[in-house]
């Protein structure tokens, strides 16, 4: 048997390449949201197609499974917490899901889910649903197909899921969101009859250069290093880490709305922390990424709103803010300011939604993806669908299919079952921020003199340099002390936008059903 | 035996997944170039060598040579000057060298090339050569043992020149540049003897964005689809096409010379229409490309000196000009602004060399690059001889090795071999030109009502449409009725700088030596 190490650094120096060229794929996809022209899609396609195939094959072939059982056989006296037992555990259950899908239906559904891409570019500002009908059928057709090809206990939607939060089932996130709702839509019917708050102040012309400015004086005191990073724009914000050492952000600019590209900017900043903050030693590793996308979205929604929509970070940054937009801010004070950006209204765009309804966008979602998945909802009726959720849920009706089901790049991408790992964030991050302030009960002290560091040591501490060496209940309870819970989450939004609002938390209901 | 263009089909196919990363692999280098951050370095240094490795080794397996036995098979009765002929014969021939290099070589090579440009990046600003000479010396070296794989006849030099201008020789290349220097050293000398023209013109304050959208508008007319193409900012300009409809172009601005951006871009714009003429059929395959360095740089210098440097061009677009730079332009009219920025004058920068000068920074490469791969020179000692060779053919000493050595990018890259398809560039230009102008003699009266199409199209069915099927000299036999030859060159560079500053020409020498 060889000596310990040596049989993990063999499989560690297998797995490095096949890291490499994801990353380099993931260069592509960046390039492809921020840069490339429209001629360039057909290729792009192509070229991704390529990577992911080749990605598929040599991580399926019999040489891992052969230097990963002999690296399996290395470890079992290693203690279980360490990097390369990790390494080994992950990679054997990646191994055992990859092996499962052959690499032509890989490459296949990557390069429909470029041309897919490049197709709801279009449609979506022309309102064609009837043009990128057929690409989201195929998106979902595909999602199915793999669901067959992964297996399921209980719904093909497990299986979708499981991808983007791994060990988490349909049931599991269906009985959370119940939860959720049951607290939500009270608190959403308690606001709307408290009147609304005053946002005039946000909707007003802010210079984009001085937007961008700002937002970047404050992810950086939040820590993001622009030396391993940087902004662009895109269509769509997105977040994106190459190594630790380039981890890069993106957002886009409305000079009529204040909160479009600072919140962006906080929000990407905070995934983009977490790329920086891993582990070293883990580059060029398997375990070189995020525990999972619900953990990743925990840390872009701390910064944007447990952090950039505090009292606290207002009271210090108001006072900044308003050297910048002097004329602007003139009529509104810190308190006024802070107010505006947490004001609650019902809406249609997801993206633009505040902490309360923007869970409902996401539950609506989940609901109709289930039923695509398992086919009690056919393609061509979920605009419709859609339609009729909205109005039920948030009650406001879509004028447009743009505005309604094609707003999210997420389906025709082909990334069905990612999107419940949005209000997973929004919960992890509410319970990884509770258990940071038992560990430091100043830091809304610390915010308020702009003060960040506690809190990122803490989650590099606790989240940050692991990656993915952990699933996402095991990272949570060693964080936290428990397993995923909504209660602090449901917690957090009673004192907070009750306060605002001046509304009263009923007596909280057990913590019993998730 | 199968159907001809079966064979021919199946290693069209085994190709083009190959000709899909090397296009990766470009987005990658054209990324670390204009937009990566300084953290990226080493994380992208692993990332181009792991897909280098890996289309060596996929190119180099015996699978390729299988399918290319095959093929051959099947195109002898074919046309040679088919596409599928010259797929099949081109594919030999990168086949048989690429054979020669080992797979972990051509990767080493790579990472520390990525590793090399990162610190001649840090050290240039910094004057710092003693920070670069290991990795100069370690490009030199691979730059020598990469000759020593690929064998040559004569000189080390040949192996490496022929990477990026087939068939070539250094025998044949320094036979041409002693008949240029024949020429061009006495045009110096009587340009400087009689008296300067006055560019101050050109040393103004231009406003970034308006140079940039006089040159954007220029480069639509020559005819660059910006639908299929983009413009950054990069402090070495390039162009970089990752397919037909992906061909991107970079540019640097000084705010404070009119040249440096916007000939830059004419310039850049070229290499990119090359890339965009491609022969749709000819994607995937590796024939996509260019037929040689030279050759592209024949497009470049084309539209950016032959075009955009001449009279008729500055007749139709300096009014263009005088409507953005009323005040800067006030004093001066189209002949006066055509004579600035033909402006001769010995400098130090290469790349902001005039038309004249230019070829001697090459020759001074040229000469230096063939003393290093011999050995006669050391890495050491090649500062104190680039500097006496400045002075000896050009009169002017480099007061630092930033101005000097370290000006360019190339050697940092361990692109050793490459510079004289520059001056091989401006040649072809000509001898392509004044085909071009064979064939429509009113190419002028186009140019000054601002119109290029006839150009573009002679260019896209001589040149650009063949991508690499052709060899450069049999390219340009076909397209001009001879090989390459300097007159046509030496010609152009008589008449119009001998016009500008009234001297006259010497007898044209004979055509012989080249």
């Amino acid at each position: 048997m060889p000596h310990i190490p040596e049989a993990v650094e063999q499989l560690k120096a297998h797995l490095a390449p096949i890291v490499d060229l994801r990353h380099a794929a993931e260069v592509l996809e960046w390039d492809q949201q921020t840069h490339m022209p429209p001629g360039g899609g057909r290729a792009r396609a192509e070229q991704l197609a390529t990577l992911t195939r080749l990605i598929h094959e040599m991580f399926t072939s019999p040489r891992t499974q052969e230097l990963l059982e002999a690296a399996e056989r290395t470890v079992e006296d290693l203690d279980p917490d360490s990097d390369e037992a990790a390494l080994v555990r992950m990679t054997r259950r990646d191994y055992d899901r990859a092996t499962k899908l052959p690499s032509q239906f890989v490459a296949e559904r990557r390069r429909a889910s470029s041309l897919s891409i490049e197709a709801w570019r279009q449609a979506r500002p022309a309102n064609d649903f009837a043009a990128f009908r057929p690409h989201l059928q195929q998106m979902v057709d595909y999602a199915r197909r793999t669901a067959d090809y992964l297996g399921y206990a209980e719904h093909p939607y497990d299986a979708v899921l499981d991808l983007y939060e791994p060990l988490m089932t349909s049931r599991e996130v269906t009985e959370l969101f119940a939860r959720l709702r049951e607290e939500i839509v009270p608190l959403v019917r308690a606001i709307a009859a408290a009147g609304a708050v005053d946002d005039s102040v946000l909707h007003q012309e802010y210079d984009e250069e001085k937007q961008q400015a700002f937002a970047l004086e404050v992810v950086q005191a939040f820590g993001y290093d622009l030396l391993r990073g940087r902004l662009d724009r895109a269509p769509h914000p997105f977040a994106a880490g190459f190594s630790r050492g380039d981890a890069r952000i993106t957002t886009r600019f409305d000079r009529r709305f204040f909160n479009t590209a600072v919140f962006a900017i906080f929000h990407e900043a905070g995934h983009a922390m977490y790329h920086q903050g891993l582990d070293p030693a883990l580059e060029r590793t398997p375990l070189a990424g995020g525990a999972s996308l619900g953990v990743h979205e925990s840390q872009s929604r701390m910064w944007e709103n447990l952090v950039g929509r505090s009292r606290p970070f207002w009271r210090h940054y108001f006072p900044r803010l308003r050297e910048l937009f002097s004329e602007q801010l003139a009529g509104v004070d810190a308190e006024g300011f802070y107010r505006a950006v947490n004001k609650v209204q019902p809406s249609l765009i997801r993206v633009e939604a505040d902490e309360v309804t923007y869970n409902l966008h996401i539950i609506l979602r989940f609901e109709l993806e289930k039923s695509l998945m398992d086919g009690s909802l056919r393609v061509e009726d979920a605009p419709e669908a859609w339609n009729a959720r909205m109005a039920e849920y948030l009650g406001v009706t879509p004028p447009t299919d743009a505005d309604g089901l094609m707003q999210d790049i997420h389906w025709a991408s082909g990334l069905i079952g990612y999107f419940p790992t949005y209000t997973l964030g929004n919960v992890m991050a509410a319970q990884l921020f509770a258990a940071a302030l038992r560990a430091r009960p100043a830091l809304p002290e610390d915010f308020a003199r702009g003060e960040f560091r506690a809190l990122l040591g803490w989650l590099r501490e606790h989240v940050h340099r692991h990656g993915r060496k952990f699933f996402p209940q095991d990272l949570l309870q060693r964080a936290t002390g428990s397993r995923l819970t909504p209660e602090p989450y449901l917690r957090y939004l009673w004192e907070k936008f009750g306060e605002i609002y001046g509304v009263g938390a009923p007596e909280m209901a057990g913590a019993g059903e998730s």
